[in-house]
């Protein structure tokens, strides 16, 4: 079935990279700190990194810290673990070295492989590079008892063949000599890429790659693997974190790195339908959140302005541009300069609603989101009609999908969930849904 | 020749989908008051849509409908008729019902056959499903003794492997075990691909997918076949519809899909050269329309301002930046932040111009295009010159060729057109660049 | 290796057609004006072109005047020089012609073909349109005693299949059947792209084909060839011209084409580092560099203001948005909204100190850039902190390896660098980074 995947998750939403080896008294501890990370704090996918987090002269202690922490810890990690070992497209001894640390990981007699759900292989070129990875992990498993294909791959795309490669890879994943079955995600890394590109911005800021990111959103589309985007440098930024995660999640691409276990919280709560519901205002490429008083959403910039001048005679100015309106064609303006934001509770709530109208026999039923809006201390009552079908519902479904699989796949974080949702939303989002 | 079409038609503009059998009393309502479109209200390519649009227990007698429907109204409808029937990549069982229900509309006893052009096929995957659909083609036309290859296909691209598909197409197409020379539409089909690509975005409405449309239309181009956008949902946003299709056609899309008789008027009319000229203001991203004021174009908003403070001195403010400039400067400066939209009878001047000068001997010649702007009531006279050479004239005959072929394939908008234009421009219209 | 080149150069950063043959009394003007360009004002590639540029009745003097003039100065020329021919993917007397146009031009005893570095092939389609060009190449080479594989070819990217075609480039390239190892330049060919395409702008301007130039980037990255950017046809618009190439230096599109010596001097000088350092105020999209008086940056716009309300307190005001800030808070708010273009002494600098931690055992060390900014007459100093590691050096490395890469190809060029950056900076620049 297409839609099998080689592993159990549908979502991933963060990939939390540590260094193996930190100089200092102990060269384990950031392993040992991530090692113990709960609820919100622990990713989806935790990476051991014994690569570019790691000195170089340090990957051999990396190997070895690895085995230790994970043998130890790994049994109560919520996450999934797949540390990342060096390899390199161009240079068979970097591919080596990956290959030797693969199997002195996985070796059963260090105890840590039963934790290990598979590895990261960085630096990747086209498809018969990645399969040279694949035949390592296959004679790995060969030589250590697992089964065939038991270990996931998954792969750094930082280069233009990479790219690439991942339009080709639905074709070559059933082909009998190899097991790329195994892959897992396909995550961006952009540091690399531009290198590789050799692209330059006069900042030295990274370019967006957009086409990059949709490529691999797709590629992991196609091929059942799941997209991840690469690291966001700026940590102080919390706000440019979240949006790209929102112009991420519009490409499909759920996702993302985390470099600590503050943006490990961000990037897990990221993707989850919001606790409650907001207004905006759409003035051009603007977008502004409305401030919920008491129920009112209240606009206090500038860059729209409304005054009453009659008894059924408003002027509402847009950008510059002035326009004298009745009361109904102000209630249309506004309508058309306004979008909500569905929280939880109401996506929850119509997908209900709309479950129950199907049972009924009916393909379609209006929805309707009312409030006040107050501009300039004018109020105005408006309500929003959006028809509801079966590709509504299923849209709809993406989040929640996210939301429940999270559930089932993360008992650490139910507290959380419930705290930030309440037990009443929790359990009904956990029921949608689920008929089909 | 490379540049062959497997249909008449160089051009779709119009993609219109009726539902095969509603509730009621009449059930092939919706299919008997689109059959009898005409003028600009019927698309270039009508769709019975015995998929989505038609709930799953009506289908079989959507079937009846449509076959009595076409049967009855099918000669005389203006447009091609494509009906859409079901199909999913992951599901055999669906595919087969797709493949009877092609079969029972293409009997020849039931009489519609003749009237039909070919067949949508959605939820496509990669090319080896476009195959099966394709040879399902190939046995109704010999089953029914049609000739080989005479039903064209169109297929909407509602996945990344779809999307992957467009790619190898061209080099698939020649092969001598299939038919895919009978493919005419790639249509996009966003509400599911954005389900498939499992993308999120906070107030629902559909992500734009640009890369789609770009891959989609350099699809199209490659293996010439017509590349028509997804439905736009917010039927009474006409702006925004508009917005979407200029956005459509820098990328080499023409088509895009109508879910109403008004939606199907305003793309039919959208990429035909406009019946007059404008002026364009080009701030940062922002373009405003100047409004014509008895031939001088006067804009009154303020994100602009000018003011003459001596004899040759004027000072003009631009998103908040001053300059004084005497008149020549002025004159540049204005230049630089207009630009003209051509009407039809300009492009159709320039044109018959560049053919006498070709004629003549000249490779380029400059076209003028002067106006008098009118800025807070200073006067500006300007003229803009611009070089037309081969590449400009062979630029400008994309829509004049699709004016011809709407001319030529729809006599039933000759009105329509000739109200539009002027029986005069239509002519001229018709007869520039036929030479070669 | 993966990353060898069939070239010397690493970098090409303008492509500079002239016509063959134009009308007047000596036919060959234009040639004769190119072929003896030096400094920035000579392309790091001459393409004599014999295609569009030079009318169909003039190509065969085209020829003539070719080898005249490249026999004469093609010595002496300090950039390399590409011929284009005729091509077309969908005519055969159009490649057979260009095939003799090639077998002419590279005939050993016109004395021209020592200086011709390769060919210049428009209006491809597939690779197997590519392959027949690549197989003239051959013949050429076979014919006149060249070594197999010695002249180059470059190709005009400008249909949908030849986009295609660069996805596959990297796997058809080692195949014994073929010489494609010979390619070196893939050029985007907007004007004939946009007609291929069949896309149309209200104006006429050509669409920005975002996608296009990512993939064409992509594709040289992955094949080991060189991204070039179509024609800027508004010569006058030397703004527009360097926005145009920051936007490919971001997408890793160093080449841009030139059509006069002074679109040559922009495009040379564009993507070195600059001369002095800048900084620039981020408001939303837009980007407004602070103007440098005495190493004070003074911002006098309006879209920001500052006040000085109380001792330690302030009101800033950035898009209508006013908010009271203490000191500190300023200071972090001013960080945020800045942003540091490092001039070439930064970058050496930079790159010299991390040499050095580097050296000295460390992995990352903290750069910092201090100014002082004024707004409406406020001053706060702002102090900005970078650290760098192993990535942020190599990414710093593209530009200064353009730069090597130029110093050493161009040595026509080493006055007017020298001039820019001042001898000690040159040499400084030419010594990072040798090391790996």
């Amino acid at each position: 079935m297409s839609s099998d995947r080689n592993y159990e998750r549908e979502f991933v939403r963060t990939f939390f990279t540590s260094p193996t080896a930190v100089g200092g008294e102990n060269s384990a501890k950031m392993l040992q700190s991530a090692a113990q990370l709960r609820g919100m704090q622990a990713p989806d996918t935790w990476i051991p990194d014994n690569e570019d987090a790691t000195a170089p002269s340090m990957r051999a202690e990396g190997v070895q810290n690895l085995v230790e922490v994970v043998s130890e810890h790994g049994a109560d990690f919520p996450g999934e673990i797949h540390p990342r070992v060096v390899w390199h497209r161009d240079d068979p001894s970097t591919r080596y070295e990956g290959f030797k640390q693969m199997l002195e990981i996985t070796d059963p007699e260090n105890g840590a492989v039963e934790h290990i759900d598979g590895f990261v292989i960085p630096e990747v070129g086209d498809l018969d590079d990645w399969k040279k990875a694949d035949e390592f992990f296959t004679i790995i498993e060969n030589e250590h008892g697992l089964e065939e294909g038991s270990l996931s791959m998954s792969v750094i795309i930082e280069s233009g063949e990479a790219e690439l490669a991942m339009s080709d890879l639905r074709a070559e994943k059933g082909k009998p000599s190899n097991n790329l079955e195994r892959l897992f995600l396909l995550v961006d890394g952009q540091v690399d890429y531009t290198k590789d590109m050799r692209a330059m911005t006069p900042t030295g800021e990274l370019p967006a790659w957009a086409e990059l990111r949709h490529n691999t959103s797709r590629g992991a589309s196609a091929a059942n693997c799941i997209a991840v985007d690469g690291p966001y440098d700026d940590i102080r930024d919390v706000e440019g974190y979240r949006e790209r995660m929102t112009e991420n999640r519009a490409m499909g691409m759920t996702g993302i790195w985390s470099l600590t276990p503050g943006q490990v919280v961000t990037a897990n709560e990221a993707p989850l339908p919001p606790k409650s519901g907001s207004w905006l205002l759409e003035l051009d490429d603007d977008e502004i959140e409305l401030d919920d008083e008491d129920g009112r959403q209240v606009y206090d910039g500038d860059e729209l302005s409304l005054e009453q001048v009659g008894d059924d005679s408003y002027v509402l100015r847009v950008d510059g541009e002035e326009q004298e309106l009745d009361g109904e064609e102000l209630h249309e303006e506004l309508l058309d300069l306004t979008t909500y934001v569905p929280s939880m509770d109401d996506i929850v709530d119509s997908m209900e609603e709309f479950e129950a109208a199907k049972e009924a026999g009916k393909g379609a039923i209006a929805m309707t989101q009312a409030t006040t809006l107050v501009i300039d201390g004018v109020e105005v009552d408006i309500a929003k009609d959006r028809m509801w079908d079966e590709a509504t519902y299923q849209a709809a479904m993406t989040p929640v999908a996210l939301f429940q699989d999270v559930y089932e796949h993360r008992p650490d974080q139910h507290d959380a969930l419930e705290e930030m949702y309440g037990t009443d939303i929790v359990e009904r989002a956990m029921a949608v849904g689920t008929d089909d």
